[in-house]
């Protein structure tokens, strides 16, 4: 597969390089081809602005999302952007690796997004009307590929479960997960995150290297979150609105996963098969 | 009161321009000293680096949270990052306004925290051990201020509902209301959203300034979101995970918000003080 690992951290001498260091060699050696994009070490503008879009006039009004449908439609792109446009369109599987920084990611890598994900590219795709309402939540560009997060997380296992204080780490990574990766079509799979990272001496490292090895290993075979499609059916366009049947009687991120098919209706399908 | 509006749009010719403005013009009427950070128009530094301590040295490791521990204690801190401290501590009630950016605020913002919530200011504040984990969620720093979020989104509220595609917005803003803002210890007030602001003629600008003008007078008076504080006997330290007869069998953001006291344990409590 060709990955692109999108890496944000500082310090090349820290956790976050030494795991970046081995997960681009895994990779390779797995005979995987790899392009990183080392946002601090490219010197990313963190900022989207009007410079983004080449065709902007000084003086006049800069709209973020229609600067970003011009410059993308006349290939007007700040020449950065469209090199990682490049690297995502050729990539089977995208890594974003990054120290959770005040419950979220870096801004340097935010701003990555923000400027990467051009309109008529990661959003703005597809027909919009009232009966459809774009390609996007497993449907766009980047349908098909695959995406996970590596995280680094100063606190402690416990104050992300489900009952901890800083919120469950799924619920903190949705707006990522569902919102940043899910919306423009990839498949996500589980992130792969590292508590207490304060400390890390040698003993623990060569367990975060087996543990993300492994995970690496099986990039290409881990099944995706189950995200549900916005266009499968499962909601009321243009509300979107979750279906009243779904999930009856719930609400928050958790009901726009799909749930594993109850063994006994797969078990009276297979029944019906068989008569 | 003194009020600081850190301000996060590109463009002043806009809704979110506008908005500001009007927001700026009915504090002060009502007798309010206001002072704006206009991200943008700053130029803040969105990327935290090696730069923000000045003590730092070419070639030496850099370590986010030490350098920035040393920079925050010696008077070695970048001066734009201590202008936006003094402003922090000078504000009775600060308000965050930004569009939302891919379910969260824009990188430029993102970077304003990062490097304006110095560790020693922000973070790793109060007593750190087995018995007491910081002066943290509810206590700090900012602990006794106001804090409230202005937000705009391009989608529809019904995508914002509790059970809408992007999820529901209480649960999109609680990493910045619960880990930004009660964090270091302000009272957050209720967010002012603003949905589908693709298209907003002059009619309906006038009812979002109406709302809006009547949220910025309540500001001092609003009651805030009952989040829990940490240290208030309602967690377990240190692994900080929500006492078991809390919220009992519940999971989720959620659970971080005290329920209102029920009506007839005030009314036996009442009793028993009467008795």
């Amino acid at each position: 597969m060709n990955v692109l690992l999108v890496y944000s951290h500082p310090e090349p001498r820290s956790l976050n390089g030494a795991m970046r260091d081995f997960a681009v060699e895994r990779l390779r050696q797995a005979g995987h081809t790899v392009q990183v994009s080392d946002l601090y070490a490219m010197q990313w503008k963190a900022t989207l602005d009007a410079a983004d879009n080449l065709d902007h006039r000084a003086g006049e009004r800069f709209d973020p999302s229609l600067d970003s449908r011009h410059a993308f439609e006349h290939g007007r792109q700040s020449e950065d952007i469209a090199a990682e446009q490049r690297k995502l369109l050729w990539a089977d599987a995208v890594i974003l690796q990054f120290p959770l920084w005040w419950f979220s990611m870096p801004a340097i890598l935010k701003g990555w997004v923000e400027r990467v994900y051009a309109y008529g590219f990661a959003y703005g795709v597809g027909e919009h009307s009232d009966a459809r309402w774009g390609d996007r939540y497993g449907e766009g560009t980047l349908a098909g590929k695959r995406a996970m997060l590596i995280v680094t997380a100063g606190g402690w296992q416990s104050h992300y479960s489900p009952r901890g204080i800083n919120g469950p780490i799924d619920d903190i990574l949705f707006p990522i997960q569902h919102g940043i990766l899910h919306y423009p079509g990839f498949d996500v799979l589980p992130p792969y995150v590292v508590y207490r990272t304060g400390r890390v001496e040698a003993g623990r490292f060569a367990l975060i290297r087996d543990e993300l090895g492994q995970r690496l290993d099986r990039l290409d075979t881990t099944p995706p979150i189950p995200f549900r499609r916005q266009n499968g059916g499962d909601y009321a366009i243009p509300q979107l609105t979750l279906r009243d049947d779904l999930a009856p009687g719930l609400t928050g991120f958790g009901v726009h996963l799909a749930p594993a098919p109850p063994q006994q209706a797969i078990e009276s399908r297979s029944l019906q098969a068989v008569g």
